[in-house]
């Protein structure tokens, strides 16, 4: 294996396919990072079991081959390159060099034989989404994944897609986010369970793309394309919660408000608390005039947002982060919030049409 | 008390003097930040009884008075704040209120007679310093205070004011600063120890600041002026090691080497050894060139820097960390590094005249 290529190229695609590598494993080989020389092309990949991450460069090979270089050392070492060209050798088979300019790296290496195969996935169920549309999907659906180990469905975003319609829910107890989206290209309808921590890397990956990412979904495994790089990661097993009950589907009570300002109003009321148990802060809606209110030992925050309300006047209280949380992920200017009961979870959505709702569970006052 | 005052400078204020705060303390009302409203300005002063830090904003006075705000929540909510003009009022002698537009906090106080008072500083030996001369003043001794609490005179930074001079000298047994400056108006001269902590707080205060910085220094405390911040702290006890000795006067091997590109080499030829029990790094120095290596069980690395090399060939070893600290301290384009034998410390200074110098202690080898 002998090769040139273009330094910044290589730390860029080593920077990303870097993320799936374990920090301290069990097993010595997955802290390293394959490296392929194959048909023009150098394919770096890496993987921790859970997700799989792979990127390729152009390369000028003079010899093909494959070995296991130290993951975080090699990172952090290419990262640090300034040269437009750098040669890479693979020496007596269990020393990578690499030159540039008058500079010499040498890492020993493991043999690419024992590094985990990438899974095989069916390509059939494909499609294609808009990278903001994807964007949008994850930055709503993230805020209501479960963190609890105990429930491995719930640490999952469900994707349900019919027609040419995506549909995303996470709930994680306290709150619920749904989201629609459109697709392209698509197949057969299909209802998987995504990890939440895949979706953080896919998002990731995305970042502030505007082109289109395509997406293979098996019956085990999801691949996702996005440029140059291939993520691909294990689906979450098991039968996602029957959700579509928990939604209310009445209300006595609807808000409209600026989203920012209802935003500000919980993130200064929220600070006050945000060191107690339950970080309690009461929104209260009559006259025209959304009141959040905090207060314990060390003080009273009270802040006041202008609103339109329909319906009955309504107090309730939230656990500040759980609302925050939420707005946090909203851009629409205004947003509608509809109240049941005293005991019964709020609808947040957009005051227009909007793809999305998020549902928060009150907390029950003494 | 009463008054109101502009909010952003206010939470800029109070965002300086919390600095001062301290985050757990055993004496709750250190937590706090004091706030005093006489003659038309707002004192916002704290203190963790090492350091003190006050500045003084304009106010419009209803009432005079004094009163401690818990810090850490009255700094986050002040942060927050986005209106022009707050109220400020003290309510039952231990409530303070601030209100802006419909928005009000309120928070528990403690009592302003129970906060430690600033101390006293005999005004007499009295200089001035240029702004960007303390930065680099401190950017260079910083480098080598000490870290040892068992040596507390090695924890500050030695301050001699001889006529117009000011020279600052740090060491701790592996490397050492030293550096002269220029000051104005001076009294006495006079040779003081300042704690590095202290230096760092002030290096913050001045940001990048162009102006002047007043300092006074008596027997025990000392005091800087900055714009419209007070820093003031403790001297440290105690005698400063007789460095004299440490520094060698004659060299057998001077180099020349353009700063960034060595700087880069040694940051370079670290990350291999970073978490090796010592981070060692060989430096070379024959033909026209400096090569710094470095290896392990991992790798090996191995980097080049043209250099203009007198005297014989040297090859010694550093701790890769204690020199790229140093560098990192450096702005010069080119440097001098002048080496001894390879037991003795080599000089690092500005390849030109500079006001500065660096020692580094080699890694005897086995």
């Amino acid at each position: 294996m002998k090769l040139t290529c273009d330094g910044i190229e290589l730390a860029e695609a080593i920077g990303i396919v870097g993320r799936a590598v374990g920090a301290k494993s069990m097993n010595p080989i997955l802290e390293g990072i394959k490296l392929t020389a194959k048909d023009g092309q150098l394919i770096i990949a890496a993987t921790d079991l859970e997700v799989y991450i792979q990127r390729t460069i152009c390369a000028n090979i003079e010899s093909e081959g494959t070995t296991v270089v130290p993951g975080k050392i090699f990172g952090d070492y290419v990262a640090k390159l300034k040269e437009s060209v750098v040669e890479l050798a693979l020496l007596k088979g269990d020393h990578m060099t690499i030159k540039h300019g008058d500079n010499v790296g040498d890492f020993q290496c493991m043999l690419a034989i024992e590094y985990p195969d990438i899974v095989n996935i069916d390509k059939k169920p494909h499609f294609s989404i808009k990278s903001e549309a994807l964007r949008d999907f994850i930055a709503k659906t993230r805020v209501s994944v479960g963190q609890d180990d105990s429930r491995p469905v719930l640490k999952g975003v469900l994707c349900e897609i019919a027609g040419k319609r995506l549909t995303g829910v996470s709930l994680d107890g306290f709150r619920l986010s749904k989201i629609n989206k459109t697709i392209n290209n698509h197949a057969d309808d299909l209802k998987v369970i995504i990890p939440g921590r895949s979706l953080e890397e896919i998002r990731k990956l995305v970042g502030d793309d505007n082109g289109e990412v395509s997406i293979i979904i098996d019956n085990k495994f999801f691949q996702v394309n996005i440029n140059k790089t291939m993520f691909a990661g294990r689906l979450v097993d098991g039968d996602y919660i029957n959700y579509a009950q928990i939604i209310p589907d009445s209300f006595t009570t609807n808000v409209v408000v600026e989203k920012s300002a209802f935003e500000f109003a919980v993130e200064r009321a929220g600070l006050l608390v945000r060191s107690d148990k339950v970080n309690l802060v009461t929104v209260d809606a009559s006259d025209k005039t959304v009141a959040i209110t905090s207060n314990n030992e060390i003080g009273k925050i009270s802040e006041k947002v202008a609103a339109k309300i329909e319906g009955r006047d309504i107090k309730i209280s939230f656990n500040a982060k759980y609302l925050y949380d939420v707005l946090k992920a909203i851009n629409d200017e205004f947003i509608k919030i509809s109240f049941g009961t005293e005991l019964s979870p709020c609808i947040i959505e957009s005051a227009k049409n909007g793809d999305y709702f998020f549902l928060v569970l009150p907390v029950r006052m003494s």
